[in-house]
């Protein structure tokens, strides 16, 4: 909590009014009684309602799709603070879930929702989160059909952690993943890296100066459906969230056996997260992105699914950072700007807790 | 931690060594680098292998079910102490999200897990959760296909929280639901109440005397299926886990529009657990279970389907404890063992904070 001209923020939000006893989340509302009932029936319904949900029974039931496979993804959510600018953890959650079945060439279908509340936190800070998360899972097309709420002692938990889980199917006809690449493959990102991670940390006070970053968290589906129309036979995609897109072209390298070298020149950065970054002694390719997608695609379709990227507004700077090769497998290596060569690895530990 | 004859207990286990500073948990652990990786591949992947969680992608990929319809749900586990007599966490959260599924008549296919680990966690307790996970994911017939791990600082968790999310299908001709009471119908308890929460209590040392009581966690899919062996057409079932058989009897009276009539007398409660609930002021049938079932089933299939239970090695105890009628709908009624009636209501907040 932190005073300033009057207000109080807590949890990254100001407070609109002095709390009372009522106003605030107690450890009777985990109890599976009346508390509980009156919580999801008052706060959860109403943001959230669906005829699934609604019935209240312990699983939510749906038909089967007509075809294809399906993907199943689930994602724990922990950032602090709950609210930053451009996002918060109601939006992350959703749109996290989301990105990760879309990655796998699904489309979403059905989310569900597992809130570990701490004792004393506020009912504003969830209603708020509850309002994000239905506003988000509108501009996914999805559904949040199942959830279950937990309340720990104050002191066992931090605010909010939410717990999403997802099911999409994959049209038949797609084979998306990470062991798909393949030498002579063309590497795509979608935008400017690192903004996700910056605009948090910015929120958390831990930058000297004011910077102007806002996170970039967005659900990528309807993106990455229209990059499927230019290119069904897309290889790899992913979303690099923690560890940046350096993490998650390492990942891809060892899952294909192959190696990705990098244009350092072609990855677009903002002025402000640069900035952030040279204070703050981060590389912005390790920085957590929760908007962007990471594409590897046979490289004559390169081009057509780099013009479909930046006719759509989540991508509009989307750019081909450079290529698969065969060796070094399992490797990354960045032609610097000033035109040398390195390798990028993966960071051992931890340079952002509690970024997603 | 508590000291007793040298031995150190954490989050309820004893701890086998002095730890070093390799056999913790650290923040560096969830940043997604090559520390987040280690522990998946080594800690996490021997004991949950299975081909889809492998692959190593944003999301799991499997067929389609040949026919029916999906059930999909989610729960959060902050049980506390992590281990207790009977259970622990890792059986806990397999178990709860099996059950969730079962009682909407689904066969439980696919699990994922994503964990919440409090920095300083000790590995070996997250290696046993785990080994227990395996255990008990065998002993249900599901696999885990997919995860995500997160660490918050020292003092914004409590050791591990785990949300389990799960998929099954439910075989056509099955329709079961919360509301599908129907007068007439007979109300079945597979066993004794309330030992999950008394054995989770007594293993706080909240009871001033040893109780002999071990939780019932299990998952009772297979138990359920032998079920709708013997009548294809059950109305209800639900595993009463928080808030014990009288909420869960509550909420299928309010959502089938019914009343439900019970018979104090036919309760099985065991003497230990009869025993604490006097001590602490608690009455048995709101107290929480994990290996149980209720059953509303049109009732010339009831002694059928009591047979059947009771031939099943979870419930042996099985017993028709009463019956559904009309009036006054959406109340449950108790015939006393004294002979009167009282109305069963669902309590306000709070008897067992973590629980499950």
């Amino acid at each position: 909590m932190s005073e300033e001209k009057d207000q109080v923020t807590i949890h990254g939000l100001v407070c609109p009014r002095p709390l009372a006893h009522d106003d605030i989340v107690v450890l009777g509302h985990g109890s599976g009684g009346k508390m509980t009932q009156d919580l999801i029936t008052r706060t959860f319904y109403p943001p959230l309602e669906n005829p699934a949900l609604l019935r209240g029974d312990d699983a939510a039931v749906v038909d089967l799709p007509q075809s294809g496979r399906l993907a199943i993804s689930t994602d724990a959510h922990i950032v602090a603070p709950l609210f930053y600018p451009g996002g918060d953890i109601g939006r992350l959650s959703v749109a996290g879930t989301v990105n990760d079945l879309a990655v796998m060439g699904a489309k979403p279908l059905w989310l569900t929702a597992s809130f570990i509340l701490e004792e004393g936190l506020p009912m504003f800070i969830l209603e708020k989160v509850l309002e994000s998360m239905k506003a988000t899972a509108h501009e996914a097309g999805v559904v949040i059909i199942a959830g279950d709420t937990k309340v720990a002692e104050r002191g066992k938990a931090d605010g909010i952690f939410i717990t999403t889980s997802g099911v999409g199917v994959i049209p038949e006809g797609r084979d998306v993943g990470g062991a798909k690449a393949e030498p002579g493959d063309a590497v795509l990102l979608s935008g400017p890296v690192g903004e996700h991670g910056i605009a948090v940390l910015a929120a958390r006070g831990e930058l000297e100066f004011e910077a102007d970053v806002t996170s970039d968290v967005a659900p990528l589906n309807g993106l990455i459906e229209t990059m499927f129309k230019v290119c069904p036979s897309i290889h790899v995609l992913r979303d690099p969230t923690r560890g940046g897109v350096a993490t998650t072209l390492n990942e891809i390298a060892k899952q294909s056996e192959v190696s990705i070298q990098i244009d350092e020149i072609a990855i677009p950065v903002t002025l402000p997260v640069m900035a952030a970054c040279e204070m703050l002694g981060f590389d912005p390719f390790y920085v957590a992105n929760e908007g962007k997608v990471v594409a590897i695609v046979p490289a004559e379709y390169a081009e057509a699914v780099l013009e479909s990227m930046r006719a759509h507004p989540l991508s509009e700077q989307a750019v081909r950072i450079g290529e698969v090769s065969d060796e070094p497998a399992g490797r990354v290596l960045m032609k610097t700007a000033i035109g040398g060569t390195r390798v990028v690895d993966v960071l051992a530990g931890e340079m952002l807790p509690r970024i997603c």
